[in-house]
């Protein structure tokens, strides 16, 4: 079957690979559409950063690269390993991408998304959504129920969200305040407003993201270019701040407005992975009791994040900007993501 | 009456000031103990930090320095302002320093240690410890039963221990890793024990500091020039690391070392004042999603604080290491201090 690969830094290809085989315990599913993520794009822009490489292959696939990408898709099944009985042909579902190892203290604790030896399908071995066929283990299948595969291709970056909000400890009818507004930041003000958050502030100083923000649940928009952004919240708490705080950008200067922008005793949730280390205030921190708290991924929410989907909470298709096919993913996918980065949100990739 | 009193840096002078006159509500103190704290020797190596300048006096005593000091402070009830009534006279009491507005959001929230205005008696007006009399409302009084007012004096900094456990939401059987044995360090790891955590690890290179810390409760003490701090907490945890740590030294490094000890989903909880910027690897954070929270003094910590000494789970008396007249309180007292870091904890002065 063909396959997207990731052979080096700029260097994406269109490959033939076996079609993987199905195994005991395990769920074959075609992949319909694959959604492009901003780490698929690192990895192609200064990559290879989580793509193992021959001299360090994965500890748990063994693989190193050329590797196959994609890890935001969703598909129907198409066969089930022995012993799986509780799916049946033809089911929409998201697969949850991981690789993990199952006895370290994360896994042991069920915080399987910070396994000390974590992968993911599409980065780390394993196969990979940019082609048609991957097979998972029955666990990582979530049945999608009426939903569109289009949609379940939007379930993995809305889960990520979902993580961070449930992270932060959020109660409905609180404030919130999401700064970029990039996928992640649109997918968490959106995630805010499902879960019960009345007022879900971005912060975006880039015209045509700022301009996506009210339709992802943004009750306010602020521009950093209008003024100060830390009294630009307070002024829309009654001088509180918001309870919660959410960095999608990692930039000092964002992760300290972040910090100030929070009320006494809330919560900043870190999104970004940050390329350098952070110039952080810790005083900013002590003298009102703010709390900073790393999230990754994605851990026991896909489930959630599908009900939210399900009930009309989220719309997701707001955030799909284009389609394309497999052979157009390097042209009209990963250079149209990085030449038009503002314009996109999500580029859905059908592989077949 | 004989007050010690911040004239500017390096200038702490025996003055006479007017005796405190008692008030509806409050009830005066005759002060037998007060403890020199940490903040009181950076006010006079470095100040004026805390207290209030001429230009900017403090926004709720009105009051600028010269201004007198002490802040951890006990004695016996001398006199009680109408409307108070249970409390006698006689009474040993330990006074929660605090000057509050009363009315902005942390207020509001009963967060008050971290009120916008907040001011700290001997710090910022309203008299103070290192002297004969203090008047407080009786909301900052706290009956010490049978303690002594020696004992009494140590209530404050074993506060801001207890605080920062509290914040960590440590429970009795988990672990726990001090970074730094000074003062905070010591009570933090007697706070930890009083709760409940068994396993409670200091690191501290200082010998005569090192030498305290299995006193305070420490199970294992690590000196950084022995190794690296990280890898030995892994090894006296199997692997996992702590489950919270506590950052008492306000040092970039052990910040890092901190964050990187504690176990997956943990929580730093950061006791120093900073003098700078740090700078946070934020992806230490993300990758094992642990918090950091900054934790200021304390908030309804004295009761509980004060059972713990009288149950016995803590010993005060080990962090007395000398007790002086206020006529000494500079040269036996902040001098001695700075002179003799390492080998002191806690001076007690007697101011009458």
């Amino acid at each position: 079957m063909k396959a997207a690969r990731f052979h080096g830094r700029g260097d994406i290809r269109i490959d033939d690979v076996p079609e993987p085989a199905t195994r005991p315990g395990t769920v074959k599913v075609e992949v319909e559409w694959c959604g492009i993520c901003g780490t698929d794009l690192h990895e192609y822009l200064d990559g290879p950063i989580f793509a193992p490489t021959p001299e360090a292959p994965h500890p748990l696939t063994g693989e190193s690269y050329p590797m196959q990408l994609g890890h935001e898709f969703a598909g129907v099944v198409v066969e089930l390993g022995e012993g799986v009985s509780d799916l049946r042909l033809g089911d929409r579902v998201v697969v949850e991408p991981y690789i993990v190892c199952g006895r370290c203290d994360a896994c042991q604790q069920g915080r399987y998304n910070v396994c000390a030896a974590l992968g993911f399908v599409g980065l780390s071995g394993g196969g990979g959504g940019f082609s048609r066929y991957v097979v998972a283990e029955r666990r990582w299948i979530h049945p999608l129920g009426e939903l569109g595969t289009d949609v379940g291709a939007l379930v993995e970056p809305l889960a990520v969200a979902y993580h961070g909000v449930r992270l932060s400890g959020v109660r409905p009818g609180q404030t919130g305040v999401v700064f970029g507004a990039g996928p992640i930041g649109l997918v968490t003000a959106a995630s805010l407003r499902a879960v019960g958050v009345e007022e879900v502030f971005v912060v975006e100083p880039a015209a045509v993201r700022k301009a996506k923000a009210p339709g992802a649940g943004a009750t306010a928009v602020i521009d950093p270019n209008d003024g100060d952004v830390v009294e630009a919240v307070m002024e829309l708490t009654k001088g509180r701040g918001a309870d919660v705080a959410f960095e999608c950008a990692g930039v000092d200067a964002v992760l300290s407005s972040a910090i100030r922008a929070t009320r006494v005793g809330g919560t900043v949730v870190n999104l970004a992975i940050w390329g350098h280390n952070a110039s952080v205030a810790m005083n900013d921190l002590v003298f009102r009791e703010v709390s900073v708290v790393g999230s990754l991924a994605y851990c026991n929410d896909h489930a959630d994040t599908i009900r939210l989907i399900q009930d009309g909470k989220v719309d997701p298709y707001q955030f799909i900007t284009g389609r394309i096919g497999l052979d157009d993913i390097v042209e009209k996918g990963f250079k149209e993501l990085i030449e038009n980065k503002e314009e996109n949100v999500k580029i859905l990739v059908q592989p077949s």
